[in-house]
This record gives C-alpha cells, structure tokens and sequence, in this order.
C-alpha cells in the first residue's frame, strides 16, 4: 500500500497515517518528494485498504500495489492450466469448439444436432435449459427436462456435456444429470452464493464475463470459486457493454492477451453472444483464435430462424462446418490444431 | 413490430415476411416507399420478437413499438405508486432517507446509531448483515445475527427496517426476522430466480440499478417481481459504469425524470455508493432531491474511518444532520418535505 | 513519479530504473517490501513519464503522483476564480443563465427573442452562426452573418454575447464582431490548434468537455489556453456518452462537485444537450443548481417544433421564465441568487 | 421516417402529424395498431429530421428507416473500394503495414529506420511530425522540419509517406512537402473545417475514429470528406473508450465486420494505439488480420524505451520483423498476401 499525502499534509497527519500503519502489523517507510511526502507500508498489504487511510485527513489517495487475486494468478502459478472437461482438455495446444442451441427444445432435435456436430469432429455439447432472460415474457427455457434431454444426446454421441446455471438451489439437480462443466453467465458473474457452491464441488466451472465486468473483478469472481477448492475454471469472454449501437456487444479481444498474462487459467470466447448476429460469427471466432483464445463457445442450430430463442446469433450445421474449415489454417497459423 | 426490408428485397421475400406475420395471428400493413418497403404487424406484438424478422433474407431490421414492461409501466397505471415500508410511505410528498451503516458490526453500536439517526427525524434504518464483496478476501457481512441486531435496533426505536439480500436460500430467514423491505442489490438485479422469490411474497423490495443496466432493464426485472403479484417495489438508482476514474460511478441524474415518465413506481437514490465518497454525498444528495427522486439511501457510521467496510463512502451523524438541514429547503423547493 | 518493480524484479534491473531517474536529474528513494519492490523518483516528476520505465525488464507499472495540470488547478490557486463576460461575473454568488437559440435563423427573431429574455433577467445571450453537425446534410448554421444578428440584438438589448468556434480560420472574424465569450464545443475540446489561439486572446472561452473526456483530459485542454495567458476559462459539462439510449448523453452530474474540488475555474451545466430532450431541462437544470454549478446555458427558441436544427432539446421563453421561477428557490436553498 | 403515436394520441394530433409530412413535400400512410397508431413518411425522408415529429403532441417517438451516410455506403457502391497511396494499393488482395515512429526525432534516425522497414518489405512510412497530446507539457513533435526528414527518408527508400496534420492551417505546407496520405487522428474525427478541406484535395485521407464515435458517426465524418469530392478515404479503428482499466482503449474487433458491411471503404487497424502496449501490438494486429482488416498501422521505433513519446506501444524493427512472420499464414488463411 503506498500512501500520497497532499501537499498541504502537516506533521501531526503523517504521524497518524503511520500509526494506523503500525496498528496493522505494517511497518512504514517515509519518502519526502519535492512535491508530496509519501508513505509506504511494508509487509503483507492484504490487512489494509484504501479505505482506511483515504478517509485520514492531509491523505490525497492510497493505492494497492499487491494484486487481489492470488489462486488464479500466473504470478502463483505461471504454467498455464489444462481444465480437463470429462477428458477433454481446454487450455492445451487443441482448440476446442463447444456447439450446441442457446435453448434446448426438445429430445429428437437435439440428439440429431449432436450427432451432427460430432460428425464435424466438435468435442463437447452445449444446451440451455434453463434461460436467463431480460424479460419476464420471453420464453425462459424448458426447464429440467432439457437436462435430461442433454444427458441423453451427449451420451449418445459421447460428448461432454455443458449448461448454465441459473439458481444456487438447481444444483444438485445438475450433478444429478452428471453435467460435466457448469456455465455460469453473465448475469451470475458475481452471484456470490452461486460461486461458492460450486467453489465445493469438482466439476469444471465455464465463468462468463458480466458486461461491464472489469478483467480485475472478473479474476476475483474465479477467485471466489478457487478458494473454495475447485480449481477447473475456464473464463469465456463474451463482449462487453460499449455505446455502440451496431453489434449487442463489443467483443474485447483485448482480454485475450490481458488475461493470458494475468492468469493460468484458460480463455474461452462465445463469438454468438459477443456479436449476436449469426453473420458476425466467423470474423469474431477467426480475430479470437488468431489472438490466443483456447476455444470458442458457439450457437448451432438446425434452423435458426425459427430457434425459440436467440435466432438472430445461431448458425446452422453447414455454417459451423464452413466456418471449422476457416478456422483450421488460423489454428495452424497461431501453432494450435483445431 | 415494424419491419424494414432492404432496398433490395424481392417480392417474395415480402411475401415470407407476411407470411410469418399471419402465422403468429397477427395482419400486416405493408407500406412501399421511396427507398425501402415497411411492413407494419398489426396485432399483439409481444407474440413476435425482432429476432424472427431479421434472420429472414430481404430484412433489414425490425423494432418494436410497444414497450415489454407492462405492469410496471405508466401507461398502464398513470398514477404514481405510493409504497409503504410498515407505515412508512415512499413516493408520496414526504421525502424518506433510509440510513445506517454499510456493514452492521455489533448490537451496541447499531443500537446506539439508531437512536441518533431517530433523533434526528430518519424514518428508516438500513444495515448490510451479509455484503456483497468484489474480492473473497474482503470483510462479507457478520451474517445471519446482524439481522438479528438490526431488528433490536429498528424495533427499539420504532423504525422498520431494511436489509440487503444475496442469497435467494436465506429469503425465509429474512421473513423469519420481519425484514420490512428486503433490497436487491446491483450485482443482483438479473438474479431471476431470487426476483421470482420476491414476487410471491409481500414484503416492499428495494431494487438497485445494476452497474450497466439500461433503465428498459431495470424496469424489466421490476417487472419479474410484479408479475408475480408483488407491486411494492422502490427503484434505486446509484451510479452506472463509465469511463472516468474520478468517482466511482457515475450518478445518472437523469434516470430520475426519464423514469419518472415510464415508471409509477417510487424513484430513490443512493449517493453513497455512486459516489464512493462521504464528501460527495451533499453534493449528489441534493442533486438528487432537486431532480424529483422520493428519498435517498445514506451510509452512516459513527467513525468512518474505523468501519469494516466501505469506509470512504460513509458520512456521520453529525454531517447527517447538516445535509438535512441543507436538503430541507431544497425539498420544500421541489414541493416536497423531509 | 513511484515505480513498482515485479515480483521477479532482479538486482540489475532495479539498479537500471535507478540509473534513468537520476539521468533525468532526480534521486531515487527504495522501498523493499514484502512482495514487491517499490522505487521513488524524488524531485521535479513532470521530466519524467511513466513511459520511460514501463518500458523497463522487471517493471510492473510506475504512476505519477502530482496532476499534470498546475494553472487550472486549485491547489496552484486555492480561491475560485469568477470570469467576467463584459461584466457579467460567471463564478460568483450571482448564479448565471445563458440562454437563446441553438441556430440563428433570421435578425428579427433573434431581436425579439433577445428581448424576452432580457425582460425575464437573462444577462447573457448565446446563439450558433456555426453548427457542428454530425451529418454533412444537416443545417450547418447561417454563418457569418449569423454574428452579425447576434451583435445587433445583444447591443441592442444590453447583454454580453456568446457564440461557437468550429474553424480556428475564423477567430478574427469572432474578435471583429466583438464576441464577448468563445464558446468551443465538445467536438473541439482537443482541438489543440484552436485552445493555442484562443490562449493568446483576453476574451473568455466557455470550454465544453468532450463527450468521453474524463476530467483530467478536460482540465489539461483548459490548460492549453491557460499556458497561453488567457485565464479567462469558464467549464461547461454537457453530459457523457454512456450506453444508455433514453437520454441523448448522460449529464455527468458528479463532475461539479469533482471539478469544483480540482480546479479553481467556474463550471456551467448545459442541460439542454444533456438530455436532448427540452422535458429534460427543468430536472437537469434543478440538479446542477443544486449540485453547486455557477449557471447554466439553455436553448431557447420561440417555436422549438419549427427550429431549424435541435428542435427537440429548445424551450419556449415561456418555459423558461417557468424554470427560472422553480430555480430560485433552489438557488436559494444553496446559498446563491439567480 | 415511421411516426409512432403516443396510446393516448388523439384524431387531430395525428392530422398534425399527417400535415407536417404533406407540408414536406411526403406523404403518409396510415397504420392503425392495436395499440398505436403508426405514421410512414413516404418520400425523401432526408428533408425530415425526427425532432421536427418528436416535439409534436401525441407523438411517442420517430425513426429514420434510411441511413444518413450515401457516398461512401455499400448500398450506392457495392464493390469495395481500393485507394492508393503513390501506386500502394490499400483495400486490394494484398494487406499493408504502415509503419514508422509515433514522433519524428532526427533525420539520420529516421532514414535508418526506414530503410529497415523498406528492407523487411514494409511498402508504406508514417512518422509523426505534429503530435496531439493530452498534455501542453508533453512533447508536442519537432513540427515542419518533421515532415522535410519524412521526405527525405521516405522518397530515399521509395515509399510512400504518411503524416498526422492537426491543423487545418498547415494543409498546404502538407501538400508542399507532398506527403502521400494525410493521417486524421481521432481527436480531429469531427473537425469539419479539416474534412471539408480533405474533400477538396484529392490526396488519399486516413481517417481515424474517434475514442467514442460510433460507427455511423464515423461514416457521416467520410462522408464529409467524400462530398467535397474526394473518395481516397481510408478508415482506421484504433479502440473505443471503455470502462476497463488494464489497455488504454479497446480494440472493437467487430467493427471490421460491421464496416465492411456498411461501406466500401477499405479498413485498417492500429493495434499499437488500440493497446498502448507493445507486447498487446502481435495479438491484436493478428486478431485484425482474422477478422479481415486490410493492413495495419505500427509504431516502430529503434529503441522503444528512449522514444520522445508513446514509448510504451512502440515495437522495435526485429519485433516488426517476427511480427511479419506470425502474421504471413494468418493473412494466407484469410485468403490475402502480406
């Protein structure tokens, strides 16, 4: 923690912050600038915030110097981590694509579409059951039968299988359909309960980033679910809230890089939801895998236009296949394989 | 739901749109213009959704005209809502502040706090039991007994109190102890399954903005709660995300007339957390009141300075008092009392 | 200046970042903490940026520890500085309203409205010869001779006038018709050519923040004309962009009170361009008196519906001879006349 | 135009409504909702504005359905435009870089740097003679003399020479020194004066987007430019302002896919400005490479860490040179030459 004193800070202030200093455990060291006296605290900062010395008179801001998180950053651990998803692993050099309907409709439907999708070689199945919605009135998903619905196909196909949760209390419900990796969306990225629950169990948790989630409160998200002991986290970008009126979000590939440096852990990114056009699909996936995505999340369906829900971001089978071939000489091209 | 086709859409493209218009039982109204054709859907709208347009060749978007909140619209109820926290009305001529500190922290001090704030004329008190924290290493609330404090405390002084929930597992235990308004904080505002909660009981809810939620939004998880048959909900504004780094968000003053126009429900707003410090209070605060909100949200802590938890935002009793007596003619300006 | 080095900073490399501080004529100050390093740069931090070490092996980040600005800046000057328009003080107890039309249409209108205005109090009149527009199709101002209708009806009615720059080519001609303040509007708040000249004239400038200048961008464009010798600075924020559609842009009301704590300058609100929305007005303009502004600027217009652009945003005379009655009280209320 | 109705819009609200448009030389056409009244405008739509129906009683809102931009609109040209800069094509098969030190410094050092550049197969060179900057303190470019070594370097190694110009005073002594392509930065988007004289030269323009335009007020910006007759317009992203603190903008990948949509301008991406770091320089010029860019915009500077200003996004000629490298297979994967 380094503490800037104002420039008009008496003598008396500074001996104050110092105090408060020494009452933590801390200890203090003094540099008197040509400008502003500045105060350092040195031992372990995590016992302090800004907070507390920002509300001291003659203090113009205190800053952290220590990063909050600790289990997910690559300062702790600096090999990048493999999230195995029922064997198959996202972070490693094969880029994995994770397929399947924003919602699930029903059983036949999808067993083909899985079918479908494990003949282009797609690894792992994706399906909404449950639908988090901005309206009360749009159609909210089939509930728990999609899950069963799920289980089915992916076994079937011999795919992992992967779907959002959307209540703390629909839990046991998911471990019961054996769901082999937990999304957790946007809108939960900071469901506090929700990450500690799945802080205690095993299985590989898909961490969306909130919309205006900064990559700092994004990583202390993950972090809340480490801390309980579960350390199969994947993080998926998915746009951000900009002013831009053009596309739903704007996907930040910036976070790409940024993560990678910050974190062991995986990143994933979800093209479909980033732009929401189905159109806007292929440049999205091509721009994440050229800058380092370990895979992409990714909207099939049969028939988009008539999908219950999220038609306008989905593309078909034929589409995914067109847009696998694209992808296979940029995979190559940023040392991966597809 | 208006739809414009491209300037080169092709008569049966048009004649797909119509198509799908009368198959969700609605009739089109097809309007050829200069440049583009317009199709208008004549009928109950909320059967169709843009997205079942745009997918369709020869589209080139498609709007809504009617709004998808309903029951929380002023439209449908041009009469502003007067909610009444046991006894206590919000909306009506009398503005209501609702004080106390961020974090409870032990029985005595609580106790001693409300007695000051009930002295000073506040009508409601507010103490956070369990916090909602960026980081896992932060102070998370004292818990399930800060509750019970709190009813001492409200109960002692004769003020009905609030409490912020973020585990839709523990609503009973917020029943249990007769929480007379239960708030939603920003970070939940999409908890879907905890607004669905919500809606079934009849205890006034407290709904924070989230951080970069749109005002549709907002109004849109209002109206998962009323549907479910709970009307007493209080909108709270406190800030959106942007882009400058000198507060900590920023008060959308604005949001105050705008909802005022589309909402009948009671508008307050918090300063405190917009903000992110105690001397900006005053300032917001009277904005605030200037522009037609019903009440506001205040952090107030003994010693700031000393608090578990966002120290820097809090304001004490004393500086309470001299905003009051500052608000008080500016209320009386706006037609309205402390 | 204060360097933090990595983690796995080596001895070497800390001894380079100390080897570039004292090339740049300061010493060094080293603190060794428990995780990280941290380096002081002692001495006049302004030779230095935080460039010139972040480029460095084994530097996490450095960060400046005094504002880049000093003549705008409050700690420079501590008393507020009140800026007079041919008279009119802008920054004293004396709140004032600078009001008229978004574009000058014909002499006659602009006279009589002129004269309204003044029969309500107005002391100072602002009309646009030159538009900035967004599209090239839209009215771009009646020009130069717009100037010539604004000195008329000013003169003839006794109150200052203001009016925009948009071509620094221009600046001459302002001074021949004697424009008593220069307005330079969001889209040329970093303009830097034009805040260079307008630094060497003695007329003030009403400098208005750019639509995502953060605070700090905005007093350093103020600063431009300050270095210059022209102190004659008067703020004016209009709101920022956010990623809300309801409003035109967000009215950063927080920006009063943080600018009124940074800098010395006097600070307008324009509630007019905020909102977009001439309903908006009342609300906004009630905020920003009560949130501290020195005045405000309006757009007035005597038939908004036919205004020739930025009809939306205008009020009637009427209107405003409505508003000012609301304001006083709450001019009042904060310790100010109108 | 298409007029909404209020619900509660009456006969002779709608008559108004219906008045004005015939008063425009339009006519209407009639749709009467189940819960509005809606009003098409049929005719040029570009001699209404929505503030002239938004302002009129009854009416809820009014949208344009055609888009304001036309000269450089995709829809009025439909094959992608290519320009070219002294012979280099830009929008062609081929993919450019255009790179070159952010600030001119010296002669001798900028000859040497181009000859590497010109050496690595680099066709184009920019270098920095007046340089916008936040600050009035920060090193503002070496001014003219700039461009005299920009001449000599560029003309020595044969490649065409690119420069920023900040005022538009200054065009002509651009036109003497014969720079090919005249750089606008983000800061002068809406500089109308400036884009009105670039529509009258016939030299290429590189216009960049504003931090917080948004795509359509970045084509109305071309299309100043464009009207005065010029359509050697090239258009360059280089990150949008966010509320994310960790790179200083963030690239909006999706407006390569969006723009070229759009327009038929060609696209470029500058990833050094977008990032502000040089490391973030490779993923993200290999993201804009996947999502379709036609070239790059690079600051390169002999020795990054003792560049006069923006030090910190500068890559050095070897790191162009492994840059070049990586991206070779991307552009063959997206079916383009390097």
């Amino acid at each position: 923690m380094i503490i800037v004193m104002a420039a008009s800070a008496t003598a008396p202030q500074i001996d104050a912050v110092v105090g408060r200093i020494r009452a933590a455990g801390l200890s203090e060291h003094i540099s008197r600038g040509t400008e502003r006296t500045i105060i350092g605290a040195v031992g372990d900062e995590r016992s302090l915030s800004a907070d507390m010395f920002e509300t001291m008179p003659g203090v113009e801001r205190a800053m952290r110097v220590v990063k909050d998180y600790r289990m997910v950053s690559r300062e702790v651990k600096p090999d990048s981590s493999v999230v195995s998803i029922r064997g198959v692993p996202i972070g490693g050099p094969q880029l994995q694509l994770i397929a399947g309907p924003g919602a699930i409709e029903d059983a036949a439907q999808l067993n083909a579409l899985a079918g479908e999708l494990r003949a282009q070689g797609v690894r792992l199945l994706r399906g909404g059951a449950f639908k988090p919605r901005t309206s009360p009135y749009a159609f909210q998903g089939v509930g728990e039968i999609g899950l069963e619905y799920l289980q089915q196909a992916a076994r079937a196909h011999g795919m992992p299988m992967i779907s959002e949760i959307l209540d703390v209390r629909l839990l046991d419900t998911f471990l019961e359909y054996d769901v082999d990796a937990i999304q957790v969306g946007p809108r939960n990225m900071q469901n506090v309960p929700l990450l500690r629950e799945l802080g205690c169990i095993n299985k590989p948790v898909l961490l969306y980033r909130g919309v205006s989630a900064t990559l700092s409160e994004w990583l202390m998200a993950a972090e809340y679910i480490a801390i309980g002991g579960n350390h199969n986290i994947v993080l998926c970008e998915r746009g951000i809230r900009s002013f831009e009126p053009a596309a739903r979000h704007a996907l930040d590939i910036s976070a790409i890089p940024l993560l990678k440096r910050e974190t062991h852990l995986p990143v994933l990114v979800d093209p479909s939801h980033a732009g929401g056009r189905g159109w806007l699909v292929p440049p999205l996936a091509a721009a994440a895998v050229a800058a380092g995505a370990d895979g992409l999340l990714l909207e099939v369906h049969p028939s988009p236009q008539d999908a219950w829900c999220d038609a306008e971001q989905a593309i078909t089978p034929a589409e995914l296949q067109a847009l696998q071939a694209q992808l296979q000489p940029l995979a190559a091209a940023v040392g991966r394989s597809l």
